[in-house]
């Protein structure tokens, strides 16, 4: 089953035509899940191989201009691209820090847009210590008691205490998790966790055990015991090979650090982790001052939880593509070397626009 | 003096790679207005000759998403990229209809932008005759009582009922009014008109009278009167060549039709003439529906308003580029020879994005 990431827009602060503003999609059976959308972010889908119908969840790491200003038009074109039984159809979930409702609510309504589809917003309430004291808003009293419309459904979702993140998807093949990242304004890092799936069906032992071909095969491979003709009971166990695990991605939101050690627990052994750089090392106090990373920081904490694979993205736009010429400014790829010097030359990728990255089914 | 309009979205609904939503700058005495601002426009600003920090004025026809959503992005990147003394500066006007206060206000406050330059939201106040009742919506409540922080300043203009527009800016040199169109929810157009300037001294003249060079010229071209050494009056209208007319230039906002008959005073003889298109003469039906024009519609107030130039825009997505290949859509050069075809051989122009127009002096 395949399982890739496109980004979408890999550059800092605002989108340029270098460079869009944040934005990535993961791919994974024929569903679409957006990961910020920072203006432009419809055009940009146009651009790539993608289809933005098929998008069915959305995730937002934190409520900044270059992450979420182009989710209204995202949602007002997908409307009127929709088909017609499309008010039918299941809700695209939205999931983003509080005060993301109010947002597009507001939008929507202020620019007479109604959407043809269902959809829902899931607010994360943040803590106050995931960013400045003078930066934390509370935007949880906002468009209550206006004798306003209804804005669209969705839940509030807390911190779990003892877990130290929060659970937005779960189902049978996996799980979504979100945790606190330190920033200038509340910051979250998202987890997408496959089970492990059964393992092969060992045909040669089925024929021995006398198990005929059919509807008991899918039985045993869905993990129930069954009773041949002959008395015979047989287990999953014995006809089963070694369950397949299941793959981690981590996209985390801007960030100067994760918040207490959380993101090591979850993050750890991701096949594919996706970080912030928007400085290079040199300026690595200018970087944390503004909720940032460097390609050091980034690397520190891939090696910390054993990653498999970095990416490094929101690159200033200060740093010029790779292969382009020009004297007064730095070439991107001298981030990549700051990184892998952190990760004893474990290679690290720069994304760019339009890049696709498949995480490979672990062995 | 140049003056010239620069067209950085040309498409209607939606931005796409070959068009990018509703905007167009306005360029005169090196400073730049802004007319509507869909999503990407800062980005068509960069890929474009002309310069962001030049904007002092921007001008919102309408609330629709294609024409607001890339406002807080580019405000928010004007602000970035602003100089340390940017505080100082004249505030960035910005006219709209009643509600882009609160759309404006709520997208920064919700995304945590604080914009280090002055700005002010002048909002014109609309009837409910322009637009189906259904769709009228009363923003004028928003906002208020809530507690919230102070927005930004800015006037509330209303419409003067002798005249059925709205004065916008008015100077020495220019005015600036808003007048009434009918759409899907309230629309404006906006006419620019300089007023004439003083013609040239006629040096010989200035000779014959015995008026010396040096600071009586400045007197004489500003519009006063001068006594010589030797007692004679010299008046301005002795030594000075017939006025300069101004020019007038015009830009329509989303409209099946203007609102009575002020449009055509207002827009009468004008130098240019920017109005939408969305839909061939075939579709006609649809286009009014959807509160749109034709290239027949177009052209039909130009020939009423003896508009000097034409030019057409805001393009359904499905017309293909001049010169691009396609079996099932339609060439949008199609869309010229109907409103040709009204305006009896005058020529029309199909605005694309990056297109240049300019509006030479009357002579």
């Amino acid at each position: 089953m395949s399982l890739e990431i496109t980004f979408l827009g890999t550059g800092a602060a605002f989108p340029s035509p270098a460079r869009g503003a944040s934005a990535l999609v993961l791919r994974r059976e024929g569903q679409c899940w957006l990961f910020d959308c920072g203006e432009g972010t419809q055009t940009q889908l146009m651009r790539s191989h993608l289809r933005a119908a098929r998008i069915t969840k959305i995730f937002i790491t934190h409520l900044h201009g270059d992450h979420i200003f182009g989710l209204p038009g995202l949602l007002c074109t997908l409307s009127l691209q929709s088909s017609p039984d499309a008010s039918s159809k299941a809700p695209v979930d939205i999931y983003g820090p509080l005060g993301l409702r109010s947002f597009l609510w507001r939008s929507l309504e202020l620019s007479h847009s109604q959407l043809l589809f269902p959809y829902a917003v899931h607010e994360l309430v943040p803590t106050p210590d995931q960013c400045p004291p003078e930066e934390f808003k509370d935007f949880s009293g906002w468009d209550r008691g206006e004798g306003l419309p209804q804005g669209p459904p969705g839940r509030v979702v807390e911190l779990e205490p003892g877990e130290d993140s929060y659970v937005l998807v779960e189902d049978e093949q996996l799980v979504v998790r979100a945790f606190r990242l330190f920033h200038r304004v509340p910051s979250f890092g998202f987890v997408l966790e496959e089970k492990p799936r059964p393992g092969k069906l060992d045909v040669q032992k089925l024929k021995d055990l006398g198990v005929p071909p059919g509807p008991l095969y899918g039985k045993l491979k869905s993990g129930a015991a069954v009773v041949l003709e002959n008395g015979r009971m047989v287990s999953p166990r014995e006809v089963l090979e070694e369950p397949v695990p299941g793959r981690k991605v981590c996209v985390l939101g801007d960030c100067s650090a994760p918040l207490g050690d959380t993101a090591l627990r979850l993050c750890w052994q991701a096949d594919l982790l996706v970080h912030e750089a928007t400085l290079g090392d040199s300026l690595g106090d200018t970087a944390r001052q503004r909720g940032h990373s460097t390609p050091g920081t980034a690397a520190e904490l891939a090696r910390r939880c054993r990653a498999r694979r970095l990416v490094l993205t929101h690159f200033s736009q200060r740093y010029r593509p790779a292969g382009q010429h020009g004297d007064t400014d730095t070439e991107v790829t001298e981030l990549r070397r700051q990184a892998e010097a952190v990760l004893a030359g474990q290679e690290v990728t720069l994304a760019e626009d339009f890049m696709t990255v498949e995480i490979p089914l672990r062995k």
